[in-house]
């Protein structure tokens, strides 16, 4: 019952604090500046340890739990491509690092506007490519991300795959952002988080010249064939539970082991509330089970 | 490595011996019979036990693994309402035993073209009954059951919301048939178990008079609003594909919680295999986590 209010609560925080800043009318600085102060109540655990690194070039949070982690996750963080950071999403990494065992690599991919697809994939891919000539192989390296990097984790295994290049383990995907051109938007009757004005903003801001359905913008326009196993987490209160359905849809229908979780009431990547949501921490837990499941020794 | 000959061999197993008796051509009494032997292959773990029961009037299987069984699953099986019984179901029923640690209740409701709707729904909810005579709360009780199963399982929730009455802790669907009228159905490559002629006669001798679309024959048609938390299992490779998906999308937009797995390249009801097939195995440990993780003490 507790729990009941505490969700309350949250959604109504998330909607007074949150959803006005995500505004077409803030200018991009003052969105990153406000969402930073924002998600610091979203705590990793008691224990949780934030390392920043380099690798393949790009400035990157690295989050272990406990000693000795064993595999990697590349978290892609949200933020419509347009804000958001490593900073923003240490409650996430934190408690993925507590759930999977694995260290929890979180670049700080380039932003639109001022640099634009694919400057994100780039980074991410060269991410990838660090955590390989650091030693790690494919299958012991999971990719994950929320919203606009869930859209971008599986950006970045379709490029992976194009190029005959061996695959990650797995794939995670909160909230998934997989239709840039927004075109079948989901109206709830409650959305405590987004706007479409503010995601159709960030969409142009990103894709740049290039065309909104370009695959590896609105991945859900390309070929999913031979991705590896795929979970995707979304609330039933949010305008992308549409895309996640979608993605899921698309997913299976190339093969893909796909899991799909809704969790109903709930809003655009509740995970941050991990720790203190008993659902949310839940949800980190079937995303941890899931990384784990897959990933070679 | 030996897993993928294994799914192989089983694979063409179903397509050899199975398929070609799900055929509307062979009389109901032969494919009961056949049916039946087959699936002597699916066999339950050791130290799982089988009770003949009858509860709320209903004959039924009884089945436990261990001492002290906490908590009911009222387990209903499928075979498009006119073959099928507790007794080929004693695989699935007895792997649902171990992984939930619930007496598994699995009644032999009446059987199609003999005994047409509602007569297996008005069993089920005998049975439900009985459980509850029998001193179970409804959130101690969860329902399950596969294909035809998997609708009914739908349905009954949906009769009982429609009473009033409370409602079980949750609902687990394998390649659940929620759509008689079979107007869209998948059309994978493969499908090692499935013939669309026999579902569709299946479908015609449960309905008997009622309109396929009743909604307590094709959940898909009902508000499947207020039920409890949904997990749905399906394979890729088969014809109900879509009957899952459409579940799942109908279920989270009536703020279902709800959640997905399409297993890639298995069929119809794979869990049969559980206790042989990894993949199988690990789906009813899902299952059973699922279960156990909304059943009240």
């Amino acid at each position: 019952m507790l729990q009941h209010v505490l969700e309350s609560a949250l959604r109504q925080t998330m909607n007074r604090l949150v959803r006005p800043v995500l505004n077409p009318a803030v200018p991009v600085p003052l969105q990153r500046r406000i969402v930073r102060q924002a998600y610091r109540s979203s705590t990793p655990p008691r224990g949780a340890k934030f390392e920043n690194i380099t690798i393949g070039g790009v400035p990157a949070t690295r989050t272990t739990f406990g000693n000795d982690p064993r595999g990697a996750v590349l978290y892609l963080h949200g933020g419509g491509y347009i804000i958001g950071s490593s900073s923003t999403h240490r409650g996430i990494t934190g408690h993925l690092a507590k759930t999977t065992g694995c260290a929890i690599v979180t670049p700080d991919y380039r932003l639109a506007p001022e640099f634009p697809f694919p400057a994100a994939l780039d980074d991410a891919e060269a991410c990838w490519n660090g955590l390989l000539e650091a030693g790690l192989k494919p299958d012991q390296i999971a990719v994950a991300g929320d919203s606009a990097g869930g859209g971008l984790s599986v950006a970045l295994a379709m490029r992976l795959r194009d190029k005959g290049l061996q695959l990650p383990a797995s794939l995670t995907a909160f909230s998934p952002w997989i239709d840039l051109t927004q075109e079948q938007l989901y109206a709830p009757e409650i959305e405590p988080v987004l706007q479409a004005s503010w995601t159709s903003k960030a969409a142009r801001l990103y894709a740049g010249k290039e065309p909104l359905t370009n695959p590896l913008i609105s991945p859900i326009f390309g070929d999913l064939s031979g991705l590896p196993p795929l979970l995707i987490q979304v609330g039933s209160q949010e305008i992308l539970l549409n895309d996640a359905e979608r993605l899921a849809e698309a997913a299976s229908r190339n093969d893909v082991e796909t899991r799909l979780e809704v969790y109903n009431s709930l809003w655009h990547v509740f995970q941050v509330h991990s720790g203190q949501l008993d659902r949310a921490t839940a949800a980190l837990e079937t995303a941890g089970e899931h990384i784990k499941r897959h990933l070679a020794d």
